[in-house]
């Protein structure tokens, strides 16, 4: 123990060296009894709250990937989901923020120093505000690969990768779109788009499809699970151990990304809140539907994974233009999200690429989806992330321009993401080495990696998969 | 796949086409730096917030709905009120909503074009609030339904259900006394009631009533599930299969309802929210109490099931009144409705009515109840929705007319659910049929409906009931 | 029946025949359209919405303690979480608010006839506002002892408890602090604080510690469950049946927290809401992070169960200072936190105190471990509950004082706590019994005290417990 006291003392020595703050203001107490001090009370309100919600959804995210693993996975699914949050408030206050958020260098990078700890100019109530908005946003797009690669990452090197997603390859790429990088704000893309750049209202690219992307790389580097192919390649279903749970999930997540869509106003006095609650519910509502029917159709079951995987299809495909398109673009968004959701989760499988939970389909190719639909729907209705700025116009109302741009997006985002996401995860199989052996992976990672079992008590039977289904 | 997309760009076609928005404010751009215009921020985050907290009771449906059913039919009620939500949105988008807030004709129903898809003049910002938190309302109504008959019904019939329940029957009660309809404005009503016709502050009838109306015609027509009752009509009990679950969705109900009504008076500018939750807290207490003891008598044990229904029926009892009386007269109201809740179920029981959760008597006797509540104890400190408006005054404090009128209201919203309902449901059972077959039944819905089993993994066994209970 | 309606006729009477409100303002009507009352429409919404939070935290405790019992017992704690704070609701209402926040009366306690059944005066939307928010803390520290001696109270006697630290134990503690009591404002206090007595932002003392050490009292009272302990004392694991519940709940107390903590401004207009948010996410991933590192490396796995407790203790750790020490310092504090957590679980085993979810160390420890780091950490950018009064500074920042009023705190919760729990649960135990017989503990809570089964279709199996671990 002495030594974690001084390895404590030395920590405590060296901050309390760094400059004290200066202008920063750390107590906003410079917020008046006047009319500009209540606007900033109800911002501060409204994305506090949003944000809440969004840090609830890693609940949602740990539930449904609990649901969707076997019984001997489930401790281990939960505990990534935990702990990607964990590392990336630490490694997002030591530098993800202020690459992502920090003074513009060349429109590539934010300055690294510009909010290192929260210490100094950043001790000030406006910049924790945006920290832990934009927190809870990036621990969104980490936690996304843990149900992707579920049932058989190493743990250790688990929590490496959710370090370096939320230190670099998030931030970098949030940069570009939203913290004044070369995709909003250079003049090429501004040009073209027709007086702005590539907009993502609240992440269909930034949180979902970089998120997507990365789990796409992640499952082709890791390769299927045990059992999920026969020898001749065809795939064998290996449900999950909870519906209900997957359920719940489902809810909590939908729950939550109304504080995901409706706070990246960033702002409460904007009235638009309320259209994008409308759009929200609206495209969840079609990406159900057209996932229950496609998947009832070609089952003759009215598949329930399916279905709650078409609603966040739905969800996600609307992240990016919820401010800008009309309700009834929404629904067909929606819809259409749906089916990007079912026949990618067929596709991905008939490539032998092993999803567990399908967030390259719901999360990736739906993410890309939501970018390329802003472009189609935008109705010039709302500006550029604010009432009164240039109004967004997509290609049904006249800018094929904004379109161009924001296929333009989606390109870099799935460039961006794969490409660091297979050079990270072939990295890590190299060095520390990213999946459990095979012994570990039969026996479940409950037992390797966490010595308990998530439901001692409960009598359990191993599932005999064959192409007719489990018995 | 083709004919998919036919079907999509016809819609597309068609919607292009309609009418562009021309006095409506999709983007709330008028909201102004002044007073007025930050209180409207103030009612749409109060608004949309508490919208969100009633959206999320549709988890705690979720989950206390499947905690209550065996084993082998989870899936499906899970999905009847995942899907019940979709399909409710999709129909409000249509046709419900405008039935029940469009401009009002004769005092009976809504224009139904007025926010059809919500273009033209209803795309804007303050309708689409509206929409948003009726939306959210409707469903409530609606998902009361799947629980009380769980384990028996048709997947198809039920999506049929919910799509004419949100479009009709829901929406045509809910005009007459939310939406400017004969109950709440007629001269006839407003002369008995002294100053004011029925009110409802938050749905003991609109949504309880009706949907526990709807609720007991449904397990009515479709009578008890096999192995309820014996040969000689003595009923045997069918425990659920999660407790945890039961109890998880009870607090997730109650944590909703605070949103419920709360958020009620569409209005953040009223101070009167407090008392709202202080009245809805205590009644809750009050339930949960009186039906523990009540329960503990009768059976010799505290009865988790019972106790959670009673809490459930005290929220449900406050919900009309939660506004207008004295926190004394919510732990009253709630004491009662935890009896109402107890001696509701146990007659229900003997009359061979077969309610999975309790829904008749949670929310349709004590959404009753609540009506009445509010006809006897309104104190008259405050107004009729507003603090302005003349003082609502009930029969404890010299207004007996208030109470007629609530009565009336109270057996119109029987009457019309239960009207309704039977014609609903044999029409159903004529036509699709309503039920399952028996094999279907003994094998369980997630099989049958799903070809999915909510837990694979886990060792079940069969349980034998008994008049002894269940072995 | 006849009784319960002579009851309830009586008590409608004796209520009916208490003095109408005077000066109170049950309704709010005097908010006007100005700034001002728009400033307390914020203050209400944000106070309201941070009390859900608070609230769902019951939700949270639920998920965790019955996740950590056994099969036999989840029913049982489920309740007891239920029941504890339908008791408290209605005592607080009776007299605990009263003794808490009522006119002081000499620096003890608060005037018992304040807010008698908020009817009179108290019969106030002011009031009422206070009396919700403080209601759902209250509910919190009762809780925290229900999970802490599971599987062996009586449900009989665990509702006395709760009525009784719900009406007397809490508040007068808590008056002592946060209702003008001697803690906070004598002249010693004052004088030795520097300007300021003892301070305890959101609870780290008030909810946390006192709820904690009151746990540590009944598990010494009540003994170790039955095989919790070799005849040679050597401590033998019991695992928690579901670890899913326990991660549930550990997201939901968390998302619940941010509540907690930035809702004590009891103002929406101070921004330090944004930095309170900041420091309690840090504070609790360094918990959850040195928990799991140092379970990790005693045990060679990642512990689930001890890194969900070293985030809430993280947690318990910034409450008390979660407005006035730094980003890093939060670090730190979460840190220590997630170290006390571990070694405090570690010891209390090895002592025979046999706390089934670890409520002593992560509530108590670290209750105080908050008050303390208050103490120590304090900055001086932030003051006493607002930005305007005197700037709170802790040890590092030269207050040495400061550090001593807050290790007198300590000392007071701890032996206020210990003092009132140990007469009482030994009155208990005198008295009415507080532990159910052997026959009863091994037969299980759920089927001796509520004659259910939390699970009865699931295939169970009792565990053998050794020193090598369960088989």
């Amino acid at each position: 123990m002495r030594k974690y006291a001084v390895l404590a003392l030395t920590l405590l020595g060296l901050v309390a060296m760094l400059p004290a703050a200066s202008a920063a203001d750390p107590s906003g107490a410079s917020n008046p009894a006047t009319l500009e001090g209540v606007m900033s009370s109800i911002n501060y309100i409204w994305v506090l709250i949003c944000a809440f919600l969004v840090f609830f959804m890693q609940a949602g995210f740990a539930m449904v990937e609990a649901g969707m693993v076997r019984v001997k996975n489930v401790a281990n699914v939960l505990m990534k989901n935990f702990m990607d949050f964990v590392m990336g408030t630490v490694v997002f206050l030591v530098i993800g923020y202020s690459l992502f958020m920090g003074t513009d260098i060349g429109g590539i990078v934010g300055d690294p120093t510009t909010a290192f700890l929260l210490v100094g100019d950043a001790y000030d109530v406006s910049t924790m505000l945006s920290w832990f908005f934009m927190l809870v946003f990036a621990a969104t797009a980490v936690t996304i690969v843990s149900g992707a690669i579920a049932e058989r990452p190493k743990f250790k090197t688990y929590l490496v990768y959710s370090a370096v997603v939320t230190a670099f390859i998030y931030p970098m790429y949030a940069h570009w779109v939203w913290g004044g990088g070369w995709l909003a704000t250079s003049d090429l893309m501004v040009d073209l788009g027709g007086g702005y750049g590539a907009l993502d209202f609240a992440g269909s690219g930034v949180v979902h499809a970089l998120g997507g992307m990365l789990a796409l790389a992640a499952c082709v580097v890791i390769g299927p699970r045990i059992g999920r192919y026969t020898k001749d390649g065809k795939p064998l279903p290996i449900p999950g151990h909870n519906l209900t749970m997957v359920m719940l999930g489902g809810f909590i997540l939908w729950f939550g990304w109304f504080g995901f869509n409706a706070g990246s106003t960033l702002n409460g006095n904007q009235l638009i809140i309320a259209k994008i609650c409308v759009t929200t519910v609206i495209a969840a509502a079609g990406g159900a539907l057209s996932a229950l029917l496609i998947s009832w159709k070609r089952a003759g079951a009215a598949d329930l994974g399916l279905t709650v995987n078409g609603m966040l299809g739905g969800l996600v495909g609307i992240t990016a233009g919820c401010a800008w398109v009309e309700p009834w673009a929404a629904l067909l968004i929606g819809v259409v999200a749906g089916f990007i959701v079912c026949y990618g989760v067929w596709l991905m499988e008939r490539k032998g690429v092993d999803d567990v939970v399908g967030a390259i389909s719901v999360h990736g190719f739906n993410g890309l989806w939501g970018l390329i639909a802003l472009g189609l729907f935008a109705d010039g209705t709302y500006g550029v992330y604010t009432a009164d700025g240039p109004l967004v116009t997509g290609l049904l109302y006249g800018n094929a321009g904004f379109l161009a741009v924001q296929l333009i997006n989606a390109a870099v985002v799935a460039m961006w993401a794969l490409g660091t996401g297979f050079a990270l995860f072939y990295g890590l199989k190299r060095t520390v080495g990213i999946r459990v052996s095979p012994e570990e992976e039969l026996q479940g990672l409950d037992i390797s990696e966490h010595n308990v079992s998530a439901y001692p008590e409960m009598v359990t039977k191993e599932l005999t998969m064959s192409k007719e289904g489990m018995q």
